[in-house]
């Protein structure tokens, strides 16, 4: 058994390209002997967003604090603290932090997510602002 | 794509053997197309319980609100909003409210996990309090 308080989870910058202002921290995955799925927590500062891609594998968020959008395909869609999101495998998506303070949430893949294909749309392979 | 307040999804009270006080939501599973895991919010209301058992799947925890504790086996580990868990297949384990206010926590199963075997020690099919 693995108890942690969150913070003390190293948090690392997200540098896949469409990506700013983004930090992911990896809570509970294969290295603690996860067998099916990895629990991550992301932060995305104030403007900040995640890449707009879609990929084969799906997400189940969790909103923990700030304000923000998750853009479905280009249908923004309002997050709050408390908000549930499952995107399906292939969805376009993207985060985006709207407010003025950070951007929390949980973020959970399966762990078939390694070494599948991931497909970023040829304008989020230039990092803005 | 799902995106929806948690607080709309009904919730159900926990009728396994050995739950005191628990309600459950199932935010994100197989009815929603989600292939691999299940995202579910408890609630355990003050001197409430989750079973004390064990079974072949994992848990993936994230405490949102209160406090309390999680048996691993018979060592008591304590939880506050944060706090993150991981259940390995078959450890003994036990969720409990010790605090003045709702334990409020999500926890996430592997879709596997319908039909598995689930072991429940013999003094938690009896409900106490």
């Amino acid at each position: 058994m693995k108890v942690v308080p969150y913070e003390t989870v190293p948090a690392a910058d997200v540098t896949m390209p469409g990506a700013t202002g983004c930090k992911v921290r990896w809570l509970v995955d294969e290295q603690d002997g996860a067998p099916t799925f990895a629990l991550r927590q992301f932060e995305v500062a104030p403007g900040g967003f995640t890449p707009r891609h879609s990929h084969p594998y799906e997400h189940e968020v969790f909103v923990l604090e700030g304000e923000g959008e998750i853009l479905e395909a280009d249908l923004p869609r309002p997050l709050r603290p408390g908000t549930v999101v499952y995107v399906a495998p292939d969805e376009l998506h993207q985060f985006r932090n709207t407010g003025p303070t950070p951007l929390k949430f949980l973020c959970l893949v399966p762990n078939s997510h390694r070494g599948a294909k991931v497909t970023t749309p040829a304008e989020c392979d230039r990092p803005i602002g």
